[in-house]
């Protein structure tokens, strides 16, 4: 498939890169056409693995994956253009982390809002799903580095768009039990996590863990 | 022990059962001393169980649980007074949860900031240990109605303080993953995991969840 990845850091191009291995034809975007990372990327990913702008990543794909950091994740998407992302499935991955007022982050926004929901309402004609927000990059693509069950949530208002998606966890990158949480403000649940994500990787001192949901 | 429990409401209820069954002696209180849900309580529950004031509730403990509703928590413990809580270990279990602007509920205290931190800040001379907060009352009292193993949180300025608070969960409720997420500014994280408890619970069709950390 063609795929678009918005972004060069480390959720991108680790995705990208999963992506690459199983022979897919991946497009990294980026501000510049030029952008080092994404041509170091190129360089290692090998494949069908190719750089450009936003816009140019976001016409390529058939499903987007918006892995730019959270707070620069409006300005990108504008880049991208309402035009090239018509009709399709964006994988919502980035988180609305502030790291400007000190650490621990904040979220640019939360509580009654998301970042899932801001980019639905600026792209009314694709179908945002946010998934894979909840975990480290190595663990979206790997899931099996984690030992026992452990659970990925996704939400969105296009129940095929997810149903497409929940399909591309399972056969690409190995995610067996995945949650749907609802509509697109659910993300302010799984964004929100993030704050208490935060907290656990201070005490477990790792990025690398994930949550099993048990019930009676 | 003499154990003060605030707020009358399932949560308040049903941990004061717990501890009446193992023979504690627990005041539960509210804002009247005639509470008609706290004399149906103390009727039901038995043993030791009584009933007063917040304040009455407060100066009875040798620890104190609030376990209002979020929103109401900080009047209810000014009314229980700062001197009747001094020195003390205050569990808190309550979640700032706002429903008062419609379903899902919001947070009224989150991101910078969180219930637990506003208390700790309330009552300089008190131990304030966020604990509980992330499951239903009937998980809290019997972490074993879940199979397989399962985590609880908590978070507080003083050592000592949550060192004690975790012999209780685990002597007296049966909890034996405990996971320390540090100062009580962690209590922003345990309380912002609400707005994703509560997506989960919809999806799941139940309360009776709880999460396991999975990692390397």
């Amino acid at each position: 498939m063609k795929i678009g990845i918005l972004g060069t850091g480390v959720v991108g191009t680790t995705l990208g890169s999963k992506f690459v291995t199983l022979d897919h034809d991946v497009k990294i975007g980026s501000r510049s056409i030029t952008n080092e990372k994404a041509a170091a990327w190129v360089k290692h990913a090998g494949g069908r693995a190719s750089q450009g702008t936003f816009a140019d990543a976001a016409a390529h794909g058939e499903m987007v994956f918006n892995c730019t950091s959270g707070m620069a994740a409006l300005d990108a998407l504008k880049a991208a253009g309402a035009q090239n992302l018509r009709n399709k499935i964006l994988v919502d991955v980035a988180n609305p982390l502030d790291f400007s007022k000190g650490m621990p982050p904040t979220l640019s926004v939360s509580n009654n809002d998301s970042l899932g929901e801001q980019i639905q309402r600026m792209f009314l004609e694709s179908k945002v799903v946010k998934a894979l927000n909840t975990v480290n990059a190595l663990v979206m693509v790997d899931p099996g580095r984690l030992p026992g069950e452990h659970d990925l949530f996704l939400c969105g208002n296009d129940p095929a768009a997810k149903a497409r998606v929940t399909d591309m966890l399972r056969d690409w990158l190995g995610w067996n039990r995945i949650v749907d949480l609802g509509d697109i403000t659910a993300a302010r649940g799984t964004e929100s996590y993030l704050l208490f994500w935060l907290r656990l990787s201070g005490a477990l001192k790792t990025t690398a863990f994930n949550i099993h949901i048990v019930r009676a």
